[in-house]
Formats: C-alpha cells, structure tokens, sequence
C-alpha cells in the first residue's frame, strides 16, 4: 500500500487571480448550474469544430506500430484521402507530394514526430515548402491505459490558422485554381474522420493478417 | 525555393483493405454527399464528449513556460477546481492529494511529461495509487505555428475508461461516499473547460505582471 511519507500537504500561496473558479470560493452546488448550463443536448458546429478540430478513434493494433507506421510521412500515401506521388526535396525531411483534392496542387510535408509521447506532427502547406503552416497534430495513445483493453488510440487535432481564411501565399498558387484548402474546413472534421477510419481500416487489416503494419516498401 | 529532387515520386503498392476511402476509389463529388451527411448544423453531447472529452483553449503566455508548469504535479493544486493538499508518498514520482468533489477522498496522480512534445500526462486515480487508470492527456503546442500569433494552444483529452462506470476498486472507497468520479463523466467537458479557463486566467495573469508563470514556492 502506497502512503503519503510527509505528515503535512504542502503549503500553496493563495492563487489570487481574478476569474478562477476553485472549490473554496464556489462550492459545487454552487458551480452546478453553470456546469449543467454549459451541457448541452446538442451543440453547435461551429461550437465543436470552429476553432479547433479534433478526431479520435479506437485501432485494434499495437501502439507502437501504429505510431512506427504513422511516423513514416509516406504512410499519408496510403490513408489519406488524397495525398500521393511522394518526393523527396532538397531539404532534409521536407517531402512534396499532389493533394489530388486541389487541381494541380503540390503539397510540402515535414513530419515532426516523438516516440517516447508517441507525437506525429505533419507540418504541411500547399503550393510552398518554407512556411509549413497546416499542422496536423497526432498522438497515438496506449489503450490499455485509457480504455483497459489492448490497442491504440488516436487525436488528431488540426487548429483554424488564420491562412485557411485567406492565403498567406497567394502568388505561390497556380493561376486560376477553383479551390483553396480552407474552403474545406467547415469539412475537416467528417473528412479527417473519414482518413482516420482508412487509418484504422488500414492497420487493423494488416495486424489482424499478421503482416506488419508498417509495410515492407517503406524499409 | 524548395525543389523535388527525385524525378519520379515513389512507388506505392496498391493498398488493398477493405473499407478504405481514397481518392481512385471515390471521386470527390462521390463522396461529398457522405461528407455533408457527416457534417451537421448540431451534434448530440454523447456523439461528442461520450466516448472521447477534448478541450482546447488559447493562453497568452509562451509555451515553454505554460509547459513547465503544468509538467510540475503541484499546479494542479492552483488551476483544478478540487485537488489540495498535495503530498509525496513512499513510491517516487507518485503524489497524493485530496478531491474534495469526492467527500473524504484520496486521490493519486504521476505526471509522465515529455518536453520536446510538450504533452504532460496526468495518472491518477482515486482511492488507491497502484493502478492510475484516470488519464488526463495534455499537449501544449505553440500558437506561433498553429495560430500564426504568440502563445499557447493546450489541448486536453479524458478517455472514457470502463471504471468510470464500474469502479474496479470498490474495496479502497470510503464506506457510504456518496458519490464516484464516474458519475461526473457527462459534465466531463464543462469541468474541463472551466478548468483550462483557471489554467488561462493563472497563466496570462502571471505572464502579463512580468510574473514566472510557475511560482516561486515550486522551486
């Protein structure tokens, strides 16, 4: 049995901070109705995925794979929508490839990833490989600690950057392209959704089948 | 100007798996009417915050330092509505505190934090420190990248854990508590919210007065 080896909490200072709402100045009964009032029956799109968009999915194979897998940009080949044609660049880690959903676009990639936090960041952009402002932020999680049962979970949480409104780079764009990827955002959430099940799909398969996640091709 | 060096991308094997939607498979307006069927004026809180509870918010305070304070187990006495009185026990790393939204209960956390991803993962539980199934998994990430201005995005998600409905410990609670952690699972997300809000008010006060946003009495 764990016990506390001190024979006093530690003092904390008084936080002193206007607009906290800690248990000695609002008790529970008190905070309740604000809590109930902020639950919903439903709520809002722009509420939910305005801002941020944030996905998560159960997989059904081992969490370290999942990540080794992820962690390879060239994965996107496989289970994004429309991410293809891989090449590397002049600079290091930096990839371009098509996002077949813009006519004509190329797509930069750079992936950040962390094994111990099991962290995938696609750092992205269309049209120009110097400021990679589409972040894709990724986590693979151990489900056996968050849900008791083996596998992976994944977050995947894109924020509304402010050039999904208006391109940072106009003149990097292809004359006359009828589409801009933040014309997609209001989408993100059913699309990336959509990917993350083609993740799920893509890796359950293959550990199911006993073949390694990460395929051959990308050793 | 970043350029590819390869002149051809490379080859990626026909990916094969049941259930995967890609772009040779399903043309954009193919799939668009499963997208918008996806995407709604309004979603029901347990399709939302049932199985997954995310919150995201902004802090006007640099990310590094909202990362070393959160990363120190001790802040959540300052920015939770209900843990005090913080305490080490015999096993390294592991504190002890109470959760006075819990009468009369103990409840145990270790933090696993990693600062090159800046996630900070709390593990706790409540009655007993052997088994930390309760997981708070946060990230701090630089609002310079994601929001193209100065600050901090912290992400924070709770994975729906079988004991919150059934708790696996029932031999450590307190006889006659009447409440469990579980039963607050369906306020999750505003509990939550309001708990980032302390976290923002704590950091941007502190940063705004020229103040360390983790204070002295930590060190």
């Amino acid at each position: 049995m764990t016990e506390a080896i001190k024979a006093a909490p530690i003092e904390v200072p008084d936080v002193g901070v206007p607009g906290v709402h800690r248990i000695e100045d609002y008790a529970l009964k008190e905070l309740m109705p604000t809590v109930l009032d902020m639950t919903r029956a439903v709520y809002p799109h722009d509420e939910i995925f305005g801002e941020y968009c944030t996905v998560h999915d159960y997989i059904a194979a081992p969490p370290d794979e999942v990540y080794d897998y992820l962690s390879d940009t060239r994965s996107l080949a496989e289970w994004t929508y429309s991410m293809r044609g891989f090449e590397r660049t002049d600079t290091p880690d930096l990839w371009v490839s098509d996002d077949r959903i813009g006519t004509e676009t190329r797509i930069y990639t750079r992936t950040e990833a962390n094994p111990q936090a099991r962290t995938v960041d696609y750092h992205c952009a269309w049209d120009q490989g110097e400021h990679l402002w589409m972040i894709y932020l990724m986590r693979v999680v151990d489900a056996q600690k968050v849900f008791h049962k083996p596998g992976s979970v994944v977050l995947w949480t894109n924020c509304h950057h402010p050039f999904y409104e208006n391109n940072g780079y106009p003149e990097t764009a292809p004359a006359d392209r009828p589409v801009w990827v933040g014309d997609f955002w209001n989408i993100f959430a059913a699309g990336h959704l959509l990917e993350l099940k083609n993740l799920k799909a893509i890796c359950e398969h293959r550990h199911a089948n006993g073949l390694p996640i990460k395929p051959e091709w990308m050793n």
